[in-house]
């Protein structure tokens, strides 16, 4: 364990051993087996399990919305597996019943709500699913009786670009992809209100009831951030739940320098913000926080009278757990609680300002740089989205054929990097634009060499292709 | 973390250090600040997160579905965290991967499974709810599309004494309280098949659609076995998707002397089993199981782009990421998977029967003693009912006075027992039975001499009530 952690931060380590699914099988033997093993045995499989894994505390794994590996959180993890509980009643789990109550409280402070309740969910997705369900309760609470039978089409409103979650929710929610409307974005990735102005429009027209907007800050491929207080002037004329989805920026509210991204965040109805994403919390930790004091609970009581008993000696206001879906629930606090208390708010803004002039720099090099295209040019959040041009492809036309060509670059150099185990960016295409690099800044513990290193290396694996 | 551990098994240390919210509160000084705390500050705070927390590895907490702390476990989940990944892409968990197919694959052997698919949840509620997804996108595959709107009422079928996550998969998933019909149980709290079949009957007449019949092994108060196999004949003569929910009782999977209880769970669709109570497995670690090997897939993929890009160098179809509505999701396997290869499968196995063999011990004890009366007479799980009636009840005529004083004893036995710390075993009232304990055996570890410890405790904290 203590080798993981300590070989976490050396660059001299790969960050990927690859085996391809066959061989690893091969290599493995994972099948359970009637006897049990010796120790010895035991040890030596960890040790292989923990040799073919991935080091996503590595800085240079770069790959996902999530990287490094902060010791207090670990430590505030590894606590709470060894107390082992699950949080529903206060009996169970008083200190992290209280310390949920106050770091949610906390947490819409920084959004600006000056009243409302939260709660972790185990991922964003569960975090945006609890959003709709809120939603729709606070809308039409007779659906909690009679189901959405008999009722017009109920339609949400989001990004062509927002996390593949909103539309996931609409279709375990029973709202089907076509009442998902996803509304189109501008050149940076931003929603455009006069279309979303004009979707809605459209849904009335039909006789359909439009009933929720979801803007995203920080979007999952280009970062970018929604307008989010010309979002909440339509959702206020309109009248519709207004949900956003902080997953990945959320974290920019702890720095003055750049939360005004979500200026009239305040004026949501609900909130999802990820701290296991930009602020290094590792997984994971995602909290649902809404201005809306009892809708958690409306929405979701059941009042199972077998962990809820109103006779208990204590206030049962504090048994939080019918304010969700689930019944046992993991404690995803204290990791989180713990580094607030060891760095400080200041230390966690210090962590945000440092990931944005890491972007900066990042940012400038590849604009300079020889071969090196950027996708956006100026970033919004950490994400930076950029195409390599092999030199084989520099002096051709920009036909179809280029971008033909172009496509194939970005996976050959992540099959490239992944086999030699240099570092981990991923690709993807968007919207009409081939596959181009996006690489995610989120450990502050990224220096500017580990940046040029990124570069250097992609001309290493791209440049004869 | 050491000292929690080794705690953990100590009789001699209390189960809970109980502090009333506002006491708590006052103690601890939970609110985040700006600036940082010093090591030695924090490893304070950590020392009274833990004095303050409840010792849910005591052997003497009886009071949930879970218990104990087993070291294979713990081990596993530490590594887990330490290497803090994500489950959804092989190439960001390839190990896990391999091992989660694995663990199912042989999961799926033990329930009878000739083919299939499954996946790890967080939780057993989560799991639930993935069976109503699946049903419905079974049952109405266009739902997925145009959502429930137009649609007849859709019904699912459970016991009333089913567990509170169908209920609450049942709002989640728009169909509405309405919607989720309560069958009638026996004495013993299993469903009765005739009333499951009137039901259905009585939902066609009325022009609505039945779609769903969930079985549960293992209730959650009285741990009764529903009749899994002739619920699965109601279901083949109706056409309706069958889900097992054994998220409490599955384990018995494992013993070959008690498995018997599960016959004809290989005829469900589907099955939740949750390793994380009755195995024993850490909190959490819950699966989905079903016999259709495309449903999870058709039922919740969007393909994202980002994610699940279709040009990768290596077999896509180890990505399982769009298996499911959560998109980041903790690797859950590995602490089962070790504890599995330390036991072995036989291991599992006597852990299984010696709970067994502890309940027949206490029911024995229970039936014997004065004052002691079983709610359920010969429990089919490890779950034990019983009332304790102090003398000053005990030559009343047993008339509505009786019932209300001997509904207030247990709450206040219960008082007494968490002030003091000796112990925690729960109570609540079910059906119209009035307040009774619950204790439930899930902890290997418990001995003979605890079980008499338990009924000499609740004596002291009750007679003179
Ligand atoms: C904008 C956005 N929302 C929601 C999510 C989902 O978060 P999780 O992976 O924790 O479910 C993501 C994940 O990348 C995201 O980028
Ligand atoms: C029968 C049954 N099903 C489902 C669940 C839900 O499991 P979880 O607490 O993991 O969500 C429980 C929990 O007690 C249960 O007893």
């Amino acid at each position: 364990m203590k080798e993981i952690v300590q070989k976490a931060g050396d660059r001299s380590q790969k960050v990927v051993e690859w085996k391809a699914p066959e061989e690893l099988r091969e290599l493995m033997d994972l099948d359970p087996t009637a006897v049990g093993e010796t120790h010895e045995k035991l040890l030596m499989r960890l040790q292989d399990i923990i040799k073919y894994s991935v080091k996503t505390g590595h800085p240079r794994f770069v790959n996902q919305l999530f990287s490094s590996l902060d010791p207090y959180g670990l430590a505030g993890q590894i606590v709470t597996d060894a107390l082992n509980t699950s949080q529903y009643t206060y009996e169970t789990a008083p200190v992290f019943t209280l310390m949920e109550e106050t770091v949610l409280k906390t947490m819409r402070t920084c959004i600006g709500y000056t009243e409302g309740n939260g709660i972790f969910c185990p991922g964003g997705s569960l975090s945006n699913i609890m959003a709709v369900n809120c939603a729709r309760h606070f809308m039409f609470p007779q659906t909690k009786k009679t189901g959405m039978f008999g009722l017009p089409p109920l339609v949400i409103y989001t990004s062509e670009l927002a996390h593949y979650s909103i539309k996931k929710a609409g279709y375990l929610l029973g709202f089907g992809d076509d009442n998902v409307k996803l509304v189109k974005t501008d050149e940076l990735g931003k929603i455009i209100p006069e279309d979303l102005e004009r979707q809605i429009q459209e849904t009335i027209d039909e006789g359909c009831t439009p009933f929720m907007i979801v803007a995203t800050a920080g979007t999952t491929v280009f970062g970018a951030f929604d307008p989010i207080d010309k979002m909440a002037d339509v959702a206020q004329k309109y009248g519709l739940w207004y949900h956003v989805d902080g997953a990945w920026g959320g974290g920019v509210l702890m720095s003055k320098k750049h939360r005004d991204m979500m200026k009239g965040v305040d004026r949501a109805d609900s909130v999802t913000w990820n701290p296991h994403k930009l602020l290094g919390v590792p997984q994971q930790c995602s909290c649902f926080l809404t201005k809306h004091v009892n809708i958690l609970q409306q929405c979701h009581r059941a009042d199972a009278k077998y962990l809820f008993q109103k006779d208990k000696f204590y206030d049962t206001s504090y048994d939080t757990g019918d304010k969700t879906f689930q019944c046992g629930r993991k404690v995803d606090v204290l990791k989180f609680w713990l580094m607030w208390k060891a760095k400080g708010s200041e230390g966690f803004e210090q962590h945000i300002d440092k990931l944005f002039d890491n972007t900066r720099y990042i940012v400038e090099k590849l604009k300079q740089r020889e071969g090196f295209r950027m996708v956006v040019n100026e970033p919004d959040c950490t994400n930076v989205c950029f195409w390599y041009v092999p030199p084989s492809l520099r002096n051709m036309p920009e036909d179809e054929e280029f971008w033909n060509r172009l496509h194939t670059v970005a996976p050959k150099v992540k099959e490239g990097m992944i086999r030699d185990g240099t570092m981990m960016i991923t690709y993807q295409p968007q919207k009409d634009l081939v596959n181009f690099f996006r690489l995610v800044l989120q450990n502050s513990a990224t220096t500017y060499e580990d940046m040029d290193f990124f570069i250097d290396e992609i001309e290493r694996l791209g440049k004869f292709l």
